[in-house]
Protein backbone atom coordinates (compact mmCIF):
# COMPACT_ATOMS: atom_id res chain seq x y z
CA UNK A 1 0.00 0.00 0.00
CA UNK A 2 1.33 3.16 -0.88
CA UNK A 3 0.84 5.92 1.82
CA UNK A 4 1.18 8.75 -0.73
CA UNK A 5 -1.99 7.87 -2.54
CA UNK A 6 -3.97 8.09 0.54
CA UNK A 7 -5.78 11.03 1.82
CA UNK A 8 -4.16 12.52 4.59
CA UNK A 9 -5.53 15.19 6.96
CA UNK A 10 -3.04 17.38 8.74
CA UNK A 11 -4.32 19.59 11.57
CA UNK A 12 -1.99 22.72 12.10
CA UNK A 13 -2.38 24.63 15.63
CA UNK A 14 -0.94 27.93 17.03
CA UNK A 15 -1.62 27.96 20.52
CA UNK A 16 -2.09 30.89 22.87
CA UNK A 17 -3.74 31.91 25.59
CA UNK A 18 -5.56 35.13 24.11
CA UNK A 19 -6.71 33.23 20.80
CA UNK A 20 -5.85 29.69 19.42
CA UNK A 21 -5.51 28.96 15.52
CA UNK A 22 -6.01 26.36 13.73
CA UNK A 23 -5.56 25.06 10.18
CA UNK A 24 -6.59 22.29 8.04
CA UNK A 25 -5.43 20.80 5.20
CA UNK A 26 -5.98 17.14 3.11
CA UNK A 27 -2.85 15.70 1.39
CA UNK A 28 -2.97 13.52 -1.42
CA UNK A 29 0.37 12.56 -3.08
CA UNK A 30 2.35 15.38 -3.48
CA UNK A 31 -1.02 17.67 -3.27
CA UNK A 32 -2.32 19.92 -0.09
CA UNK A 33 -5.73 21.34 -0.25
CA UNK A 34 -7.22 24.11 2.24
CA UNK A 35 -9.90 22.24 4.02
CA UNK A 36 -10.51 25.10 6.84
CA UNK A 37 -8.77 27.94 8.70
CA UNK A 38 -10.08 29.84 12.20
CA UNK A 39 -9.35 31.13 15.62
CA UNK A 40 -10.48 30.12 19.13
CA UNK A 41 -11.35 33.49 20.78
CA UNK A 42 -10.06 32.95 24.14
CA UNK A 43 -10.20 36.83 25.52
CA UNK A 44 -14.12 36.63 26.29
CA UNK A 45 -13.21 34.34 29.28
CA UNK A 46 -11.46 36.48 32.13
CA UNK A 47 -10.51 33.24 33.97
CA UNK A 48 -7.44 31.59 32.29
CA UNK A 49 -8.72 28.40 33.69
CA UNK A 50 -11.68 28.79 31.90
CA UNK A 51 -9.57 29.32 28.78
CA UNK A 52 -7.65 25.99 29.25
CA UNK A 53 -11.03 24.20 29.40
CA UNK A 54 -11.99 25.78 26.75
CA UNK A 55 -8.76 24.81 24.31
CA UNK A 56 -9.17 21.78 25.05
CA UNK A 57 -13.25 21.21 24.32
CA UNK A 58 -12.98 23.36 21.18
CA UNK A 59 -9.80 21.08 20.32
CA UNK A 60 -11.57 18.15 20.69
CA UNK A 61 -14.04 18.88 18.46
CA UNK A 62 -12.02 20.19 15.74
CA UNK A 63 -10.06 16.76 16.22
CA UNK A 64 -13.39 15.05 16.21
CA UNK A 65 -15.11 16.95 13.38
CA UNK A 66 -11.99 16.49 10.69
CA UNK A 67 -10.23 13.41 12.14
CA UNK A 68 -6.73 14.28 11.50
CA UNK A 69 -3.74 11.86 10.96
CA UNK A 70 -1.59 14.08 12.56
CA UNK A 71 -1.32 16.89 14.27
CA UNK A 72 1.27 20.44 13.46
CA UNK A 73 1.73 22.54 16.34
CA UNK A 74 3.93 26.12 15.92
CA UNK A 75 5.36 25.87 18.91
CA UNK A 76 8.56 28.61 20.51
CA UNK A 77 10.66 27.04 22.52
CA UNK A 78 11.53 30.64 24.23
CA UNK A 79 10.25 33.65 25.30
CA UNK A 80 11.78 36.33 27.84
CA UNK A 81 9.49 36.30 30.40
CA UNK A 82 9.68 33.28 32.42
CA UNK A 83 6.21 33.79 33.09
CA UNK A 84 4.26 34.07 29.96
CA UNK A 85 6.30 31.03 28.71
CA UNK A 86 4.58 28.87 31.76
CA UNK A 87 0.82 29.87 30.15
CA UNK A 88 2.45 29.00 26.91
CA UNK A 89 3.14 26.16 28.37
CA UNK A 90 -0.03 25.60 29.65
CA UNK A 91 -2.10 26.44 26.58
CA UNK A 92 0.29 23.86 24.00
CA UNK A 93 0.15 21.36 27.02
CA UNK A 94 -3.61 21.45 26.81
CA UNK A 95 -3.81 21.50 22.49
CA UNK A 96 -1.40 18.36 22.99
CA UNK A 97 -3.52 16.44 25.35
CA UNK A 98 -6.47 16.80 22.87
CA UNK A 99 -4.46 15.52 19.90
CA UNK A 100 -2.97 12.41 22.16
CA UNK A 101 -6.26 11.81 23.72
CA UNK A 102 -6.97 10.94 20.35
CA UNK A 103 -3.64 8.99 19.23
CA UNK A 104 -2.90 11.72 17.06
CA UNK A 105 1.21 11.88 16.20
CA UNK A 106 2.52 15.52 16.85
CA UNK A 107 5.54 17.67 15.19
CA UNK A 108 6.44 20.63 16.62
CA UNK A 109 7.68 23.24 14.55
CA UNK A 110 9.62 26.55 15.91
CA UNK A 111 7.79 29.50 14.34
CA UNK A 112 11.63 30.43 12.63
CA UNK A 113 11.72 26.67 10.36
CA UNK A 114 7.61 27.35 9.53
CA UNK A 115 8.55 30.83 8.05
CA UNK A 116 11.81 29.31 6.34
CA UNK A 117 10.06 26.14 4.84
CA UNK A 118 7.00 28.68 3.69
CA UNK A 119 8.96 31.65 2.83
CA UNK A 120 12.48 30.85 2.66
CA UNK A 121 13.36 33.32 5.27
CA UNK A 122 13.35 32.94 8.93
CA UNK A 123 12.52 36.65 9.43
CA UNK A 124 9.83 36.96 7.17
CA UNK A 125 6.49 38.90 8.52
CA UNK A 126 3.59 37.35 9.13
CA UNK A 127 1.52 39.06 6.29
CA UNK A 128 4.35 37.56 4.02
CA UNK A 129 3.55 33.86 5.61
CA UNK A 130 0.00 34.54 4.86
CA UNK A 131 0.43 35.58 1.03
CA UNK A 132 2.79 32.74 0.46
CA UNK A 133 -0.07 30.24 2.08
CA UNK A 134 -2.88 32.03 0.04
CA UNK A 135 -0.96 31.69 -3.06
CA UNK A 136 0.31 27.91 -2.83
CA UNK A 137 -2.72 26.59 -1.57
CA UNK A 138 -4.58 28.90 -3.99
CA UNK A 139 -7.18 30.33 -1.36
CA UNK A 140 -9.92 32.59 -2.81
CA UNK A 141 -10.01 36.18 -0.78
CA UNK A 142 -13.39 35.12 0.54
CA UNK A 143 -12.35 32.11 2.18
CA UNK A 144 -8.60 33.70 3.39
CA UNK A 145 -9.14 34.12 7.45
CA UNK A 146 -7.71 37.12 8.07
CA UNK A 147 -6.39 36.72 11.96
CA UNK A 148 -2.86 35.83 11.75
CA UNK A 149 -3.52 33.49 14.37
CA UNK A 150 -5.08 31.23 11.89
CA UNK A 151 -2.65 31.66 8.71
CA UNK A 152 0.49 30.85 11.45
CA UNK A 153 -1.12 27.41 12.33
CA UNK A 154 -2.50 26.69 8.30
CA UNK A 155 1.73 27.48 8.05
CA UNK A 156 2.55 24.71 10.36
CA UNK A 157 0.19 22.67 8.93
CA UNK A 158 1.85 23.30 6.03
CA UNK A 159 5.21 22.85 7.11
CA UNK A 160 4.27 19.45 8.10
CA UNK A 161 3.33 18.74 4.73
CA UNK A 162 6.72 19.54 3.17
CA UNK A 163 8.29 17.42 6.12
CA UNK A 164 5.87 15.07 5.44
CA UNK A 165 7.76 11.56 3.68
CA UNK A 166 10.96 12.46 5.16
CA UNK A 167 10.45 10.82 8.52
CA UNK A 168 12.33 12.08 11.54
CA UNK A 169 14.15 14.60 9.69
CA UNK A 170 15.30 16.11 13.36
CA UNK A 171 17.18 13.85 13.60
CA UNK A 172 18.50 12.92 10.26
CA UNK A 173 19.89 16.43 9.90
CA UNK A 174 22.16 18.25 12.34
CA UNK A 175 20.30 21.55 12.03
CA UNK A 176 17.72 23.32 9.74
CA UNK A 177 20.35 25.19 8.00
CA UNK A 178 21.91 21.39 7.23
CA UNK A 179 18.39 20.51 5.73
CA UNK A 180 17.76 23.39 3.81
CA UNK A 181 21.32 22.91 2.21
CA UNK A 182 20.50 19.44 1.52
CA UNK A 183 17.15 20.32 0.04
CA UNK A 184 17.41 23.22 -1.53
CA UNK A 185 14.66 21.97 -4.47
CA UNK A 186 11.91 21.30 -1.66
CA UNK A 187 12.22 24.77 -0.11
CA UNK A 188 9.73 27.19 -1.24
CA UNK A 189 11.00 30.12 -2.00
CA UNK B 1 -27.14 25.86 55.58
CA UNK B 2 -23.48 25.60 57.44
CA UNK B 3 -21.21 24.60 54.63
CA UNK B 4 -18.80 24.28 57.61
CA UNK B 5 -20.60 21.17 58.57
CA UNK B 6 -20.64 19.72 55.20
CA UNK B 7 -17.52 17.22 53.81
CA UNK B 8 -15.36 18.40 51.34
CA UNK B 9 -13.34 16.63 49.60
CA UNK B 10 -9.89 19.12 48.37
CA UNK B 11 -7.67 17.30 45.61
CA UNK B 12 -3.71 18.47 46.00
CA UNK B 13 -1.49 17.87 43.23
CA UNK B 14 2.10 18.73 42.50
CA UNK B 15 2.30 18.64 38.70
CA UNK B 16 5.73 17.45 36.74
CA UNK B 17 7.05 15.58 33.93
CA UNK B 18 8.96 12.86 35.93
CA UNK B 19 6.39 12.49 38.38
CA UNK B 20 3.08 13.79 39.41
CA UNK B 21 2.06 13.87 43.21
CA UNK B 22 -1.40 13.91 44.63
CA UNK B 23 -2.86 13.91 48.15
CA UNK B 24 -6.30 13.96 48.87
CA UNK B 25 -7.85 15.41 52.25
CA UNK B 26 -11.78 15.32 53.65
CA UNK B 27 -12.89 18.36 55.45
CA UNK B 28 -15.55 18.02 57.51
CA UNK B 29 -15.47 21.58 59.92
CA UNK B 30 -12.06 22.63 60.61
CA UNK B 31 -10.89 18.76 60.91
CA UNK B 32 -9.07 17.57 57.83
CA UNK B 33 -8.48 13.77 57.83
CA UNK B 34 -6.05 12.18 54.58
CA UNK B 35 -8.24 9.87 51.93
CA UNK B 36 -5.38 8.89 49.86
CA UNK B 37 -1.81 10.16 48.44
CA UNK B 38 0.69 8.79 45.84
CA UNK B 39 2.47 9.36 42.73
CA UNK B 40 1.33 9.08 38.95
CA UNK B 41 5.03 7.46 37.41
CA UNK B 42 5.98 9.21 33.92
CA UNK B 43 9.31 8.37 33.65
CA UNK B 44 8.50 4.66 32.15
CA UNK B 45 6.57 7.25 28.89
CA UNK B 46 10.05 7.87 26.66
CA UNK B 47 7.39 10.25 25.36
CA UNK B 48 6.82 13.67 26.18
CA UNK B 49 3.41 13.67 24.58
CA UNK B 50 2.53 10.50 26.24
CA UNK B 51 3.70 11.43 29.84
CA UNK B 52 1.05 14.53 29.10
CA UNK B 53 -1.71 12.05 27.69
CA UNK B 54 -0.86 9.53 30.77
CA UNK B 55 -1.15 12.71 33.57
CA UNK B 56 -4.86 13.47 31.89
CA UNK B 57 -5.96 10.14 31.89
CA UNK B 58 -4.96 9.58 35.48
CA UNK B 59 -5.97 12.61 37.17
CA UNK B 60 -9.95 12.11 35.47
CA UNK B 61 -9.27 9.05 37.13
CA UNK B 62 -8.09 10.25 40.24
CA UNK B 63 -10.79 13.10 40.05
CA UNK B 64 -13.50 10.69 39.06
CA UNK B 65 -12.80 8.32 41.90
CA UNK B 66 -12.98 10.69 44.83
CA UNK B 67 -14.80 13.25 43.30
CA UNK B 68 -13.23 16.57 44.80
CA UNK B 69 -14.95 19.76 45.33
CA UNK B 70 -11.61 21.86 44.84
CA UNK B 71 -8.49 21.35 43.83
CA UNK B 72 -5.01 22.81 44.57
CA UNK B 73 -1.67 23.21 43.09
CA UNK B 74 1.83 23.38 43.74
CA UNK B 75 2.52 25.73 40.90
CA UNK B 76 6.32 27.23 40.91
CA UNK B 77 5.92 30.97 39.56
CA UNK B 78 9.73 30.25 38.40
CA UNK B 79 12.23 28.60 36.89
CA UNK B 80 15.36 29.87 36.02
CA UNK B 81 15.67 27.42 32.86
CA UNK B 82 12.96 28.44 30.74
CA UNK B 83 13.02 25.20 28.48
CA UNK B 84 11.73 23.92 32.27
CA UNK B 85 9.47 26.53 32.76
CA UNK B 86 7.50 25.78 29.76
CA UNK B 87 7.46 21.43 30.23
CA UNK B 88 6.26 22.41 33.67
CA UNK B 89 3.60 24.84 32.30
CA UNK B 90 2.20 21.98 29.66
CA UNK B 91 2.22 19.00 32.92
CA UNK B 92 -0.21 21.97 34.99
CA UNK B 93 -2.12 22.98 31.92
CA UNK B 94 -3.20 19.18 31.67
CA UNK B 95 -3.92 18.80 35.51
CA UNK B 96 -5.47 21.62 35.33
CA UNK B 97 -7.77 20.96 32.18
CA UNK B 98 -8.37 17.15 33.92
CA UNK B 99 -10.07 19.52 36.90
CA UNK B 100 -11.92 22.02 34.88
CA UNK B 101 -13.46 19.35 32.40
CA UNK B 102 -15.31 18.21 36.08
CA UNK B 103 -16.33 21.64 36.68
CA UNK B 104 -13.55 21.56 39.99
CA UNK B 105 -12.48 25.10 41.25
CA UNK B 106 -8.62 25.58 41.10
CA UNK B 107 -6.09 27.43 43.29
CA UNK B 108 -2.79 27.60 43.04
CA UNK B 109 -0.15 27.67 45.56
CA UNK B 110 3.52 28.70 45.41
CA UNK B 111 5.86 25.96 46.76
CA UNK B 112 7.04 28.66 49.70
CA UNK B 113 3.42 29.79 50.52
CA UNK B 114 2.81 25.75 51.18
CA UNK B 115 5.77 25.52 53.38
CA UNK B 116 4.95 28.74 55.27
CA UNK B 117 1.49 27.27 56.13
CA UNK B 118 2.26 24.17 57.28
CA UNK B 119 5.71 24.53 58.89
CA UNK B 120 5.76 28.26 59.72
CA UNK B 121 9.23 28.87 57.74
CA UNK B 122 9.34 29.25 53.88
CA UNK B 123 12.70 27.45 53.70
CA UNK B 124 11.63 24.05 55.55
CA UNK B 125 12.65 20.91 53.63
CA UNK B 126 11.07 18.53 51.68
CA UNK B 127 11.19 16.34 55.36
CA UNK B 128 9.83 19.10 57.58
CA UNK B 129 7.09 19.55 55.63
CA UNK B 130 6.24 15.73 55.44
CA UNK B 131 7.10 15.29 58.87
CA UNK B 132 4.66 18.06 59.81
CA UNK B 133 1.35 16.61 57.57
CA UNK B 134 2.39 13.23 59.19
CA UNK B 135 1.83 14.41 62.89
CA UNK B 136 -1.05 17.02 61.70
CA UNK B 137 -2.83 14.73 60.02
CA UNK B 138 -2.27 11.30 62.38
CA UNK B 139 -0.75 9.55 59.49
CA UNK B 140 0.32 5.91 60.72
CA UNK B 141 3.74 5.03 59.27
CA UNK B 142 2.55 2.42 56.89
CA UNK B 143 -0.01 4.85 55.34
CA UNK B 144 2.82 7.33 55.05
CA UNK B 145 3.97 8.09 50.94
CA UNK B 146 7.47 8.04 51.39
CA UNK B 147 7.74 9.84 48.08
CA UNK B 148 7.85 13.91 48.29
CA UNK B 149 5.83 14.56 45.08
CA UNK B 150 3.22 12.50 47.33
CA UNK B 151 3.49 14.97 50.85
CA UNK B 152 4.15 17.94 48.29
CA UNK B 153 0.82 17.48 46.74
CA UNK B 154 -1.04 16.79 50.32
CA UNK B 155 0.51 19.91 51.40
CA UNK B 156 -0.54 21.96 48.93
CA UNK B 157 -4.22 20.37 49.72
CA UNK B 158 -3.39 21.12 53.15
CA UNK B 159 -2.94 24.33 52.76
CA UNK B 160 -5.89 25.01 50.86
CA UNK B 161 -7.67 23.37 53.70
CA UNK B 162 -5.78 26.05 55.87
CA UNK B 163 -6.90 28.57 53.17
CA UNK B 164 -10.51 27.78 53.48
CA UNK B 165 -13.08 29.46 54.96
CA UNK B 166 -11.07 33.48 54.09
CA UNK B 167 -12.38 33.52 50.27
CA UNK B 168 -10.37 35.65 47.86
CA UNK B 169 -7.35 35.64 50.29
CA UNK B 170 -4.88 36.81 47.67
CA UNK B 171 -7.39 39.65 47.42
CA UNK B 172 -7.72 40.98 50.64
CA UNK B 173 -3.76 40.57 51.70
CA UNK B 174 -1.53 42.80 50.00
CA UNK B 175 1.22 39.92 50.86
CA UNK B 176 1.59 36.32 52.21
CA UNK B 177 3.57 38.61 55.15
CA UNK B 178 0.96 40.77 55.36
CA UNK B 179 -1.79 37.83 55.89
CA UNK B 180 1.01 35.83 58.33
CA UNK B 181 0.94 38.98 60.36
CA UNK B 182 -3.03 39.28 60.82
CA UNK B 183 -3.66 35.54 61.13
CA UNK B 184 -1.09 34.31 63.21
CA UNK B 185 -3.20 32.25 65.24
CA UNK B 186 -3.94 30.25 62.07
CA UNK B 187 -0.29 29.59 61.01
CA UNK B 188 1.42 25.89 62.09
CA UNK B 189 4.55 26.99 63.75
Amino acid sequence: MNKSNLEKIILGVDPGTNVMGYGVLSVVGNKAQLIAMGVIELKKYESHYLRLGRIFERMTSIIDSYKPDEMAIEAPFYHKNVQSMLKLGRAQGVAITAAIMRDIPITEYEPRKIKVAITGNGSASKEQVAGMLQRMLKISKEDMDVQFDATDALGAAYCHFIQMGKPEVEHKFSSWKDFVQKNTDKIHK
